[in-house]
């Protein structure tokens, strides 16, 4: 595994502000790994709602079929995080953890264990021993201070090369709310969910009927946006907390999710996970670019969104922009397989902002040592026009790069 | 790009009897390498029938385009394919070269440009200079003999690491005829189709309609069951070829698909089809494992089909084999991705025949060191049995290396 961390990893790393009714507390329990945190315990006030997203697959984890059947409820008052075993395809026994680790950290908070959430990543198929959170947890939840966020953005973290928080504070009201958030990746990134695990909280007194729509809406073009290498995880959550603390200094009490009033705090909140998404994919595992693909002029979203994820996952372009090198025919390729309309007579493509092919043929005008050049940023924004409707998408991905092969050809050994 | 020679590549290279009626020529025409074949003439016979399928790609190269368009003529004389650039995404320059290269080439053949197929490989986008073939495939079509398949399967490839020929005789009637095949790869190898060009000839008399049919129905579970990135060709192209010379020493015309007096051609037609695909998969770029993915019980055969190809095309499952590590937890991650039908609990997995996981859980009998061994063989089967239906597939697919990354992000420059 590798350890340097990912060029394109964010520079300004924010302060995170605490959150009233929100503790956090990390520990190395020894699930797998050695000298390093691996579970996180955040405990929540009473009355604080809940809300959650997860994968699409269906050989989901014990605890994505926990949290599901859970998140009925409405209410939290604990999140327990392990990396290193993700608790899949474990069966019966991955289920005795599930209820086994619910109840441990029930007893730790002092509260059902049907108010404890639960996530876990790491490898799949391994038997948890969650008997190794008995006594932890409870110290655990006796150390939880506000101030823990980069260390739980920490103990999250698999194959990720940095720890990704994001934060936004905004008015609800007249009263200033928090939002924090925290993702880690980087493997196994597609949709339905990008991420393999993410948690927003936040003091707003949002119910937990329209912080799920938030969620909904919100995960569309963030979470849902990105992919690293086209593989959905068993494991993706996304969660978020609203303990509705700031109700004590005069934020209003949110139930329905289009309440004029949440505006800015929707916009916040979808920032939180854009940032965190984006975070997510600039940790892809051997990344060294990050590549943004922006489809325009197709017959809908919904298809420029399918051209859009099938250039993204294209190893052949992926590949190529490794290799700095601005192949747009793998693009064209990429686009026709995708069974979206396309008519090659139309479509033009650009390469950070340089157009290189137009009209079905290459750019008369293309210079290849402007191009190359151009491939040398950081940062590649492939822009795909088709010329036929006003169906507009943009997904965020990274390159191929050896060490995803180093990476992942080594990764359970 | 890698000149070694794929480590799957077949040890016994067959014979390639002549086919009364196809003659075949190559030349070094620069098209874009230097100090190789990367043309390919084959002249064949008035009366010879012609079938074709081709890439499902949205944006299909100009050759492609003529193709389909001339199909319906049934007739073939002529087949030029060059490889180095492959005519595609070059608007109207590149529907001007295929027009001028058929006119050059049925001047040589003494035919119509109708009669002449054509089928080209390398990068997209640049304009193909088709004045190069002039006088080219004149001298070609003199020199053009019965004997040079090897030569042929050779001036077509590109990323190939070996030429790729497989060969049939078998009885028609009370006749025999021969089946011989020539197939490219290597990278964008997905359905439908699997491989960028393959070309079958053959002298049994079979009418275009019933060829076509033939084509169809051999191509399911052969080219169109292999992958090697997911990635589909703009250019993907198979054309048969019947000269029907063989009628002259008694085999009978044959001009429906299901005629019983086909069933023995038919199934050495499928296992030319069949032994092809194998060879583009043992040569898919930088590939070290050749993999097969078997997947049973599944709802029926598509469903089989799609969780198969999920598996097959997923970049985590493909780098664990690279690395020899029997790592079904992917497998499973990529069982639940494909969006079948599956059923955790009833989920078993085989490596090379050693069961690693079964009912929801790994198997109680799992021996890591035993797998670990068996990981070391060159060939790996991964067996998925699904509990719940009686749905069968099988595809071929390779392993993700580094040097796949090491091709394809420096192919273009």
């Amino acid at each position: 595994m590798s350890s340097a961390i990912s060029p394109l990893a964010p520079t300004d790393v924010p302060e995170m502000p605490a959150i009233a009714g929100v503790r956090l507390a990390t520990a190395a329990a020894g699930i797998r790994y050695k000298g390093r945190t691996d579970v996180l315990l955040a405990v929540m006030d009473k009355g604080t709602a809940v809300a959650g997203v997860f994968t699409q697959s269906k050989c989901p984890s014990a605890p994505v079929e926990w949290c599901r059947a859970k998140l009925g409820g409405g209410e939290a008052r604990a999140l327990v995080v392990n990396s290193g075993n993700a608790n899949a395809f474990t069966g019966k026994t991955g289920r005795q953890a599930t209820a086994l680790t619910a109840s441990i950290a029930a007893k730790a908070a002092g509260c059902r264990p049907n108010e404890v959430f639960l996530a876990s990543t790491g490898v799949i198929g391994e038997p948890l021993d969650a008997t190794k959170f008995d006594g932890v947890l409870a110290t655990l939840a006796e150390q939880a201070s506000p101030g823990e966020w980069m260390g739980a953005a920490k103990a999250i973290m698999t194959t990720d090369t940095f720890p990704k928080v994001a934060t936004a504070t905004v008015k609800l009201g007249k009263a200033k709310v928090v939002i924090n958030g925290m993702a880690k990746g980087s493997g196994m990134i597609m949709p339905d969910m990008a991420t393999m695990l993410a948690f927003v909280f936040t003091d707003a007194p949002i119910t937990a009927g329209a912080l799920q729509s938030l969620l909904k809406s919100g995960v569309v073009d963030t979470f849902n946006a990105v992919t690293v290498d086209g593989d959905t995880s068993t494991s993706d959550t996304l969660l978020a907390f609203a303990t509705g603390t700031a109700a004590a200094h005069g934020a209003p009490k949110i139930s329905r999710p289009g309440d004029p009033r949440l505006k800015a705090f929707t916009k916040a909140f979808q920032a939180v996970l854009a940032d965190l998404a984006e975070q997510v994919a600039r940790d892809g595992e051997g990344a060294r670019k990050l590549v943004e693909i922006i489809v325009e002029g197709a017959v809908s979203k919904p298809s420029a969104r399918k051209i859009a994820m099938s250039v993204a996952n294209s190893p052949l372009v992926k590949t190529a922009i490794a290799g700095e090198d601005a192949n747009w025919g793998r693009v064209v390729m990429a686009v026709g397989k995708a069974g979206e309309p396309a008519n090659r007579d139309k479509l033009s493509i650009a390469f950070n902002g340089i157009r290189v092919a137009k009209s079905g043929a290459r750019d008369p005008s293309y210079d290849e040592a402007q191009v190359s050049s151009a491939m040398k940023n950081p940062k590649i924004q492939i822009k795909i026009s088709l010329g036929l409707g006003k169906g507009r998408d943009r997904v965020l991905t990274c390159d191929l790069t050896k060490e995803y092969i180093a990476i992942n050809g080594d990764y359970r050994s």
